[in-house]
C-alpha cells in the first residue's frame, strides 16, 4: 500500500527504545505525559526520558525541554499527547531530529470528523516521508514488560507486569494495562500493542516484528478491521508456520463494522475475506474478549502435543462428560488408556478409569490420598496412548491441598506434554490463590472447563498446522 | 414410565420438612452424616433433626436413634449414607414409618455394575410400592437455603447460602455447594438438586415442582440425559410457559454418552430429540457450564424486556462493536437512540453517542463525571427506542468510583428494562468487589461482554415465547 513505510517491519526502536520523549500535557492526573513519565520510572524503565513542554523545567526529577529540538540527545521513540491540530508540526520536528518511531496518543483523527481524517492523512504523509513508523493515533500506546517499558497515559494502579511469552496486540485500549490487570495475573506477557487508528503501525508489521522477537511464544490479536487483504494473507501464512497467532476479529455484522469505522476511523473488511484468510495460513480464531487473554497461555508455557488423543482426570463424572463432548468440537478424542495404566488404575481402586479417571469415588476412601493422586497423574502423563492431559483440581473447603498440588505440579515441570488445568472449589479465595501459584509455575488454568478444552484443542490443531513435528 | 411415582409433583417433603433424620456414617471427617448435621445446624435449619446410628448415642448435642423406628416422631425427609446393600432395607423402614421422601448419597448402585443396578431397580420399586421419592442414588443432595436446610455431605467452607431466585438441578454433584462457592456470591437460589443417578425424582418431577415453587423465578438445569422424551416435551412446555428454563446438556457425543452412562448409570436419549424439544417448548439451551450459573441472573432480578432493542454504554469502542455482533446472535439490534437522548448527548460531549454511548473520549475532559455518568445512564435507559441496556463499567486504579457507581445504581433499582453489567478494571480485587455488591444490589454482572450479551438475549428471546406480554 501507498501509504505503508517502506522500512516495514523494524520496530525495534518501538519496543526497545534506548530514550524516549514525552511531548505534551505535564500536568498530574490520571491521564497525560505525567502518568507515562510515572509509570515509565515505576516499571523501571532503564532508557533515557526527555519530558518535553515549554511551560515546565522539571517534572518527576527529570529535566523538562521546551521543544524536541532542544534535547541534546537522539531519541529513539517519542509518545505525543497534544492536540490533534500540534501534531503534524511536532512530528515534522521528530524527523528532523531523526526519530524513527512515535505513538500517537492524541485523538481528535479520522475516528473524530473529516478534518480529522485530513490531519491523520498528514502526519501519515510525513512519517512516511521522513522514515518514521507511528502507532496510532487514539492509542492507549505499548508495553515491553521486560525492559520496564510502560509508557502509559492512563493511571494503572499497578507498577510491574510480569515478563512473558505472549503478546497482545489489538485495535482498542482494552488490552492495555489500565484497562487489562495485568498486575494480578500469574503469568506474564512478552509486547503489548495498541493500534489505535492504524494509520501506519498494523496488524501486519505487528505479526512480522512478532515473528522475530525472541521473548514472544505466541501472539494474540483483536482485530475489527483488516488494512490490506493480500499483506495479510501473505504475512500470517508464513508467521504462523513459525509461531501460533490467535485471533479475534469483531466488526463481523454490518452494524457493528458501521461502528467500528466510527471509532476507529478504519474501514472493516469482508468477513469472508478475513475467513479465508484464517483457513489458508491457519490462524487460530477466538470468539471472546476473554479468549484473547486466555487461549495463547497454553502455548506460552507448555509443549505442544504430538496428536490428539486427550487424557482426562476428574473429581466427577459430568466434567468427564462435558470435556469428552468439548473435545470433539475440536477434533480431539478421548482414548482408552493404556492396559498398563488401566490394569494399575484398577489396582487402585476399582473402576477408577478406563477412558477417564475419575477421582471422585475413591476420594473418601483411599487414605494418604495426595501420593496416590500424585502417581495417578504421573500416570496418565506418561501414558503412550495420551497427547496431552486435562486436569481438575477441586481445592477443597479450605485450600488444604495447595501445597500439596503445587508441589506435584513441580514434578511434572518439563512434561513433553501439554496440561491444561481448571480449578473448582466451594471459597473463591483458594480457587484464585490456586490459579494465581499454579500459573507462576507455568501451568496454565482456564477459568471453565470448555475453554481449558479448547486451549488443548487448539494446540492440537496448530500441531498439524506445523506439521505435527515439534 | 413404570417406575414413575403417582405422587410425581409432590417434592415438599423434600426440599421443605419439617424433620429430617440422617442415617449412616457419623465419624468426624470431610464426608458423611456427621457433616449434614453440622451443615444443617450451621445453615440454621429450623425442624427436628435425628441421626440414625446403632452405634451412637448422641453426636452435636443431639440424640442418636439406633434405628428409623425408634425416631418418636414423624419423619419427613430421610438422609441415607450408608453402605449400598443396606439401602433397601433401610428403605423398606422408611416405608413403614410413613417417610415421603428419601435422598440417598451412597453410591455403588447402576453407575458401578450390574449388582448395583439390581439394588436400584429395588429401591426404585420399594419406592413405587411405598408411595416413596428418593432423590439419587449416587448423590450429593439438595438445599434450600431459605429454610437453612442444606443439609451436604462434603464439608464445605462456609456456612450459609444466599436465598435467589434460581433453582439450580444437575446430574451431577458439581452444582452443590461443596463444588461451587454459594458463600462467595453476591445473588442468592432458591433450591439446589443433585439427581445423582435419577433412579427416581427426574428432571421433570424438579420442573413441576419448581414451576409452582414461589421462591424460584428461573430455572437451571444441567443433563447427561432425560428420561422419557415425551413427558419431558410436554412438561417442559408448560412450565416454560410459565417459568424460564434454561439447559446445559451433555452426553452430546457418542463417546461422552458412553462415559455418561458410566458414572450415573442413566441412558442418553439422541441429542436430536432433546434438539426438538428446546425448539418447540422455548428452553434455553446453554453451552458451558458456567452459563449454568451465570444466565440465569438476567431473570432472577431484572424485567422483561418489551423487545429486541439493546442499548450499549461503554468506554471504549471496541467493546462496543463486540457487543453490536454478539447482539445479533440472538436477534438484539442496536438502533439509533431518540432525537431527544441524541441531543441531550451531543450537548454534553460532541459525537458523545448516536447508537451506541462511548464515555471514553470524555471521560479525562468532563468535570464533575459521575453525575453527568449518572445522567447519561438514566438517559438511556428510559429512552423509548431501548428495550435492555448493556452497561460497561471501569473500576479504575484504586476502585474510587464504587461507592459512586453503587449510588447510581440504586436509582436504577425498580427499571422497567433489564440491565446487564460487565466489569472490568486494572485491578482485579475492585472488580470483585464491585461485582459482588452490585449483584447484591440485584443487578446482574457477567464475567464475560460476550455472556451479557447472550444474558440479553436469552431474556429478549424468552420474552417473546411467553408472548411478549410482560
Amino acid at each position: 500500500m501507498a501509504l505503508r513505510n517502506p522500512k516495514g517491519s523494524d520496530l525495534t526502536p518501538l519496543f526497545d527504545p534506548r530514550s524516549i520523549a514525552v511531548i505534551g500535557l505535564l500536568k498530574e492526573g490520571f491521564f497525560g505525559g505525567y502518568v507515562v513519565i510515572k509509570s515509565l520510572l515505576n516499571a523501571g524503565f532503564k532508557g533515557e526520558i526527555f519530558p518535553v513542554n515549554p511551560s515546565y523545567n522539571e517534572v518527576l526529577g527529570l529535566t523538562v525541554y521546551p521543544s524536541i529540538k532542544d534535547v541534546p540527545r537522539k531519541i529513539d521513540l517519542v509518545l505525543i499527547i497534544t492536540g490533534a491540530r500540534s501534531v503534524p508540526g511536532i512530528l515534522r520536528e521528530c524527523v528532523e531530529k531523526g526519530v524513527r518511531a512515535c505513538i500517537v496518543v492524541s485523538d481528535g483523527f479520522a475516528e473524530r470528523d473529516e478534518e480529522g481524517r485530513r490531519l491523520q492523512d498528514e502526519i501519515v504523509e510525513i512519517a512516511r516521508r521522513g522514515n518514521l513508523r507511528i502507532v496510532g493515533p487514539n492509542t492507549a500506546g505499548i508495553a515491553n514488560p521486560a525492559k520496564g517499558l510502560i509508557p502509559n497515559p492512563y493511571e494503572m494502579g499497578y507498577e510491574k507486569i510480569k515478563h512473558g511469552a505472549i503478546a497482545v496486540c489489538a485495535q482498542t485500549g482494552m488490552i492495555n494495562p489500565q484497562a487489562f490487570p495485568y498486575g494480578d495475573l500469574g503469568y506474564g506477557v512478552s509486547k503489548i500493542c495498541d493500534f489505535g487508528n492504524k494509520s501506519d503501525v498494523d496488524e501486519c508489521d505487528l505479526m512480522e516484528y512478532l515473528e522475530s522477537d525472541p521473548s514472544t511464544k505466541v501472539m494474540t490479536l483483536y482485530l475489527e478491521s483488516i488494512k490490506d487483504g493480500q499483506r495479510f494473507l501473505k504475512v500470517s501464512k508464513r508467521v504462523v508456520s513459525r509461531k501460533p497467532v490467535l485471533i479475534l476479529k469483531s466488526g463481523r455484522t454490518e452494524q457493528g463494522a458501521h461502528v467500528s469505522a466510527s471509532h476507529t476511523g478504519s474501514l472493516a473488511l469482508d468477513e469472508q475475506i478475513f475467513d479465508a484468510a484464517c483457513k489458508q495460513s491457519g490462524i487460530l480464531r477466538l470468539e471472546t474478549f476473554r479468549e484473547l487473554f486466555e487461549l495463547p497461555k497454553i502455548f506460552a508455557s507448555q509443549p505442544l502435543p504430538k496428536g490428539n488423543r486427550l487424557g482426562i482426570i476428574t473429581f466427577t463424572g459430568g466434567v468427564g462428560v462435558l470435556a469428552i463432548d468439548e473435545g470433539a468440537k475440536y477434533g480431539l478424542s478421548v482414548p482408552l488408556l493404556s492396559s498398563g495404566t488401566r490394569k494399575k488404575l484398577e489396582a487402585i481402586f476399582p473402576g477408577l478409569g478406563k477412558r477417564i479417571v475419575d477421582m471422585g469415588p475413591p476420594m473418601a476412601l483411599i487414605n494418604n490420598y495426595m501420593p496416590v493422586y500424585s502417581e495417578i497423574l504421573k500416570m496418565v502423563t506418561l501414558d503412550p496412548c495420551i497427547d496431552s492431559i486435562f486436569n481438575v483440581i477441586w481445592t477443597g473447603p479450605s485450600g488444604e491441598f495447595m501445597e500439596k498440588y503445587l508441589t506435584i505440579y513441580r514434578e511434572l515441570q518439563g512434561s513433553k506434554k501439554p496440561i491444561a488445568s481448571w480449578i473448582y472449589g466451594p471459597r473463591l479465595p483458594f480457587v484464585r490463590e490456586m490459579t494465581y501459584r499454579l500459573e507462576e509455575l507455568g501451568f496454565p488454568v482456564f477459568p471453565d472447563i470448555e475453554m481449558a478444552i479448547k486451549a488443548l484443542g487448539m494446540a492440537s490443531q496448530y500441531a498439524k498446522t506445523k506439521g505435527g513435528d515439534q
